[in-house]
């Protein structure tokens, strides 16, 4: 086998880790916590059926793209809980070093390419790069609502603390904008979402 | 919301019941069985990583919408797996009643567009679908060489079964198929792979 082939191949094998990363959001009844992969894939099928709400157009090839790779850095660098600060502290060092580490591993111009993609991801300033946020806190907080609020109540997670996180993604879609609030009010008035 | 929305939001919903649809394929490692959602994930990266390999030309978002969703109709029909005979004489039935269901949960255009693309996987025969058969054989027998193929020798699997089932896809790519063929004639010869 070419070379080329062969660093290909490692990536792909290497890339399988990404199914044991597991995150803080539960999947629907709350059987257990998701895996990084699984949120990807669910995230890349929001990507098709939701890109008519975002309000400035997307390319949605890039968009799946980079909603595909966005967590492979956590197979070296761990997943980091959206409200952990601690943690948060010390992610973007552990995430470079991962990424040098992960693209690194496939042939030059590939592994540029998709670097690229996931900086832009990191960036937050494309209109590509933000759906691909909105989605990637959208998705959690869609499970979570769905299965009654408890990861939030785990964490004793706040009104601001998610506003906060969603601060840049709420502008992307008007539509999805207004369905973040909604589930937010919903769950400050159950209880499930502290408000102080 | 709106109804249409409301209707993407339940088919996003409802599609989370694929991270729970368990495969006969084993993650790397071999310490669990691979989800489809997990599948679907590892497939739509392959896609982007190998797509130079395919001889035709092919339009690689179509390639990845179709292979994050060619499991879909499995929430309710089940995973088959590729050498049961037995279950695969009523997998057609079982699955076009399971595509009905899923798709119809979107609006009709967008249901529409997908079950398109799904059945245009099932036909197999552009070479987008040829590309996606390619990613849904190679990625299972990729981890099953990876782990040692412990998966085919629990199903007693032979080599003209899997020649059988790779009949089509390994005319789409050369060097893919010559990957293939090398895998194949690697676990043979380690007696994994059964030779009658």
């Amino acid at each position: 086998m070419n070379e080329r082939l062969q660093k290909q191949l490692d990536f792909l094998l290497e890339i399988d880790k990404e199914k044991q990363i597991f995150r803080q959001t539960h999947i629907l009844g709350y059987g257990r916590r998701e895996n990084d992969a699984e949120h990807a894939w669910h995230m890349a099928v929001m990507a098709f059926v939701l890109a008519e709400y975002v309000d400035d157009p997307v390319d949605v090839l890039r968009v799946v793209q980079m909603v595909l790779i966005h967590d492979l850095v956590e197979i070296y660098a761990g997943d980091t809980y959206a409200y952990d600060e601690e943690a948060k502290a010390t992610q973007k060092d552990r995430e470079l070093a991962a990424a040098d580490r992960i693209f690194g591993m496939l042939p030059e111009d590939q592994g540029r390419q998709m670097r690229e993609v996931w900086e832009e991801f990191e960036a937050y300033e494309t209109a590509e790069a933000r759906f691909a946020h909105l989605l990637d806190n959208y998705q959690p907080l869609f499970l979570s609502d769905a299965n009654g609020g408890q990861d939030w109540v785990s964490h004793g997670v706040t009104r601001s603390q998610i506003l906060k996180r969603n601060e840049r993604a709420l502008d992307v879609s008007e539509a999805m904008g207004r369905v973040i609030r909604q589930v937010i009010d919903k769950n400050v008035e159950k209880g499930t979402i502290r408000d102080e």
